[in-house]
């Protein structure tokens, strides 16, 4: 049985955008294991294999429901068996496509926090906060905004592929996560001044934003959810722009103020150029992304240092890229787009409606992963003890280091922990 | 000249699809130079290129005509000039769109191989293999359960994307050729226990297990080859959903067995989901999907224990990952197929054409590849010197370390060896 | 408002296949960070990142009009504002789409230089570059090819997806940059023979690998522009035979001619045939991609090795893959064009004007270059200071090695210098 052409086209193109924002995980993954010690390598990239099977998981057989189930007061939905159930919104695609897709944003979302509580958090307390995230936090504040009757919905706001939904509630969870869970041990001197840790590996972390850059254009233009939205390649070269932009303005940045050009800070403002255009892609002119790019390139350097200056410790700089950058993508749009912006019309309401969503968005992310964080510190523990730490989290909680070098001219296994698994006296 | 609007969606689609195919190539190379030793990291990346090349060629040339061509007793075609023939199955595509995509297919197979003969196997014996897998060994299978006319295609056998045609063939060929070609030295203690040789780069892996993934939505999805198929959505939903479930409960199963969450483990957890689901994703539901993939995570631990217990020795897994979870992914189909299951709908008859066709493709691809293996053996030789073993693969063979660290801080060149090629000195 | 279906799938083609060729960035970066020697990877990575960020806002702001825009005489166009021109071609799809499909493109050929002057170009000189190849350099030899109106493209000039205007012109232009720059300290002795600095990474440099062959699949058939296009699918096929045999002589040659299967020239080999096959992808037969590819697996290592002598340095072969296979590829179209080619037709006309095209755009690329290379050297300077060439540009210009495996048992920092940007001190 064939589908009508149209319903096909449309099923191709988000399934393939699907594909490509479910490889943004792999994004994440290597960004975040390059960044951190290599010691930790390995844990941070088995938290993001918590969020692609776990979090996966419980967003579709929980958070899908509870985001595009039957509305409840705009605020929330109880039909919780997710795919099973009708869906309350008008597509143009078979459901299992919208799944699918909305699988990517949702793991996308715990993946960001994943960054920022890396060295040092407990994997239990990630297992559990993988499920929260994807099962009630980001469902809930997405139903708000995405849910066609959701209470943000219905005032008019404007976030396309979620530089609020998704990355501002992502980046003030990341940050109440981080804050509960205190700073890695000798990251701040009693003076209030940081010690630097340096990342471990470029080339991974560069090809952790390579992927995240191409996934994107899934994640912005796939937003269409239709092939006949005249918008889309605009969409796409917004993207691009945005995230050059980005890039320029924190490399130049760094090279005139600290005099080297740095490249964590490169790659990160290229990312933070991708979340700020990700809520205005579809609403703005390419010359306002390439402006919204270079202002979000150096938001991200400013960030950086006043979270350093919180004293909270984020390793990756997530809060910067996603929460940051994130809540300024949505405002943009009050200021830059082309029909309701302050900037180009005129006119308020728009940006007064972004800011108020804005604010109940990192409100939310906040206030309730700030509780959750302290429920689990309370319960099962939040953080590793301090001899974990000091070993690593690799050798604490997966038995095997992230770089096997000792065995490379011998024989003879270095490691009587690691892969116990395959070690015949196990059994 | 304009094709019709179907077929340029058709075209569209399956060229993306073999491009995500071909690009999972990638994904074995880096899955396997990260969980072997250093040493032998660049001999087993040049593996996957003998794939890339050769086995492309072998199949263009030879394979393609031998599965698609006009079929022989429903045994085997010999047409031997692959895309040059007539093709006797009917497409609503380019007859190269389908070459292209069949191409990926063909080499995955030879690259399942690769990862469980690494680490000993001389290389010149490798292009033979993957010459005879390309050309004969998988050619010759896959008319049976692929071409139209091929006697498990006649019997009904169900296996839409080749847990069985591929993954369980090239794990049985695995299996076969790393028995014949003996463990690696220091593998197995003579009471029979096992040493541990651990991963050298976790992170690498990782790479090749998100590429995979990504590249699997492809392998799945695509094969429907006709954009209009009302299943195409739900065919990468569920592809989603086993890999994920496949991943959670190796994950969950050796924290809880072990004490720590395992990441090769979890990493082959996932791809034994992918694999399991391959031959069903477009016959059972999404539950059905998170079943299979929950089942598969479990089996490829036991799998992989229980083939150390054999004393074969399978360096990445392959074995367990894709025999044991192709067969699996097969027979499930039997089982949870949503018109004919025996689960489902209390109908044995599919179970059986499926325990039928498993049983045909694993004694086919085990024989044969036994066969070969004695062959290989008795002339050109199967496997590397002591030393050559002792030294590792990358110096011995190919004049090279993977990492190349010592001559970091240094303007001088390490190595005599290396390189040799662009030396003045060689001409 | 929807567009018609034409257009929707047009649009949605050419946007997936510009994120493809966009993602080559990445192939581009992985492979040269694996290439070059560690204590230069992370310089090499920032200048792709140069391309990505500098190099698109220039090519989106001046060079797009300069290609595409109204045509004075054949040579040029002065429309500099480029996307908000009115395009002087016809296109079945939005501006954007072609917009950004063309910015993939522009810095691809700025990426191509950033191999051949990898590890002691300055960072501000390689800026000033990639400004120069993306405003100037690649628009108009592009203008003359690519523009309808262009004199190559009046005299019937086929260069499908740019072996000529890409490749060839990227090549010459990095044997001219290469050439004035001059060699590594310590790379050729006072008797011209060659010292052989190791690649750092060969798994990374597989990584880069693998990345440009999957991009290359939209490079070359997203070139149709047109997803109605019959050859779409042939384009494709041809391109994967092409690359399959760069490979399959590299590695066959290298293995007789030298005893190892050399992994370098092998990746190169099949980059190689993908550059040589990209001029005639729409134009040959599968059996003739074959032959072009095989001829380019040798002609790269003949290519590299004749640079050595003339004792230009080019750490990463790019001018061997991209300018001698770039021009043999743009030749071969002459010979073996299935309407107009020497050897498939007899006639002499085709293989003219493209000898005449390969000429203009290699002279032009490599005098023009030579040129910006004096004026560089002569103002801001070209090359960094010999010591911070000893030191490694890495920490020198961007105050981070590349992999920082000290700190793996450590709490403590081991770089003062290393991301001073979030040092508290700093501020």
């Amino acid at each position: 049985m064939n589908a009508g052409s149209d319903i096909a086209l449309n099923t191709v193109w988000v399934v393939l955008a699907a594909a490509m924002v479910l490889f943004m995980e792999g994004g994440f993954s290597l960004l975040e294991a390059g960044f951190v010690r290599t010691k930790n390598a390995v844990n941070v990239t088995m938290k993001i294999f918590v969020d692609l099977t776990i979090g996966v998981l419980a967003f579709f057989l929980v958070g899908f429901g509870v985001m595009f189930g039957k509305d409840f007061s705009g605020i929330i939905s109880f039909n919780f068996w997710g795919a099973s159930q009708t869906l309350h919104i008008d597509l143009n695609l078979p459901l299992s496509a919208y799944v699918l897709f909305q699988i990517g944003f949702a793991i996308a979302t715990i993946s960001i926090i994943s960054g920022a509580v890396a060295e040092r958090m407990s994997f239990k307390a990630y297992i559990l906060i993988a499920f929260f995230v994807a099962a009630i936090l980001y469902p809930i504040s997405g139903h708000w905004v995405w849910n066609p009757e959701g209470w943000l919905a219905q005032l008019g706001m404007k976030d396309f592929a979620g530089s609020a939904a998704i990355h501002a509630l992502g980046g003030s969870a990341a940050f109440a996560f981080a804050k509960v869970l205190g700073p890695r041990r000798g990251r701040f001197n009693t003076d209030g001044s940081v010690n630097v840790f340096a990342p471990s590996n470029i080339p991974l972390a560069s090809a952790g934003t390579f992927i995240l850059w191409f996934g994107w254009f899934g994640f912005n233009a796939g937003s269409t959810l239709n092939a006949a939205d005249v918008n889309l390649s605009l969409i796409a070269l917004n993207t691009m722009l945005a995230a050059a932009a980005g890039g320029t303005s924190a490399m130049i940045y760094t090279m005139f103020r600290y005099g080297k050009a740095d490249p964590s800070m490169t790659m990160n403002g290229a990312l933070a150029g991708l979340v700020a255009i990700t809520a205005g892609c579809a609403f703005v002119t390419p010359y306002s992304s390439i402006l919204i790019g270079l202002v979000a390139g150096v938001l991200v350097i400013w960030g950086t240092l006043a979270i350093d200056r919180l004293q909270v410790d984020d390793p990756v700089g997530a809060v910067a890229v996603h929460g940051i950058n994130g809540s300024f993508g949505a405002l943009a749009v009050g200021l830059l787009d082309q029909k309701a912006g302050l900037l180009t019309t005129g006119h308020f309401h728009l940006l007064g409606v972004q800011l108020l969503g804005v604010i109940a968005v990192v409100f939310w992310g906040y206030s309730l992963s700030y509780g959750a964080a302290k429920l689990i510190q309370a319960t099962v523990g939040l953080r590793v003890k301090d001899d974990e730490e000091e070993e690593g989290l690799d050798m604490a909680m997966h038995g095997i280091p992230a770089y096997n070098e000792l065995e490379r001219f011998s024989d003879q296994p270095v490691s009587d922990q690691a892969l116990y698994l395959r070690t015949g006296s196990e059994d």
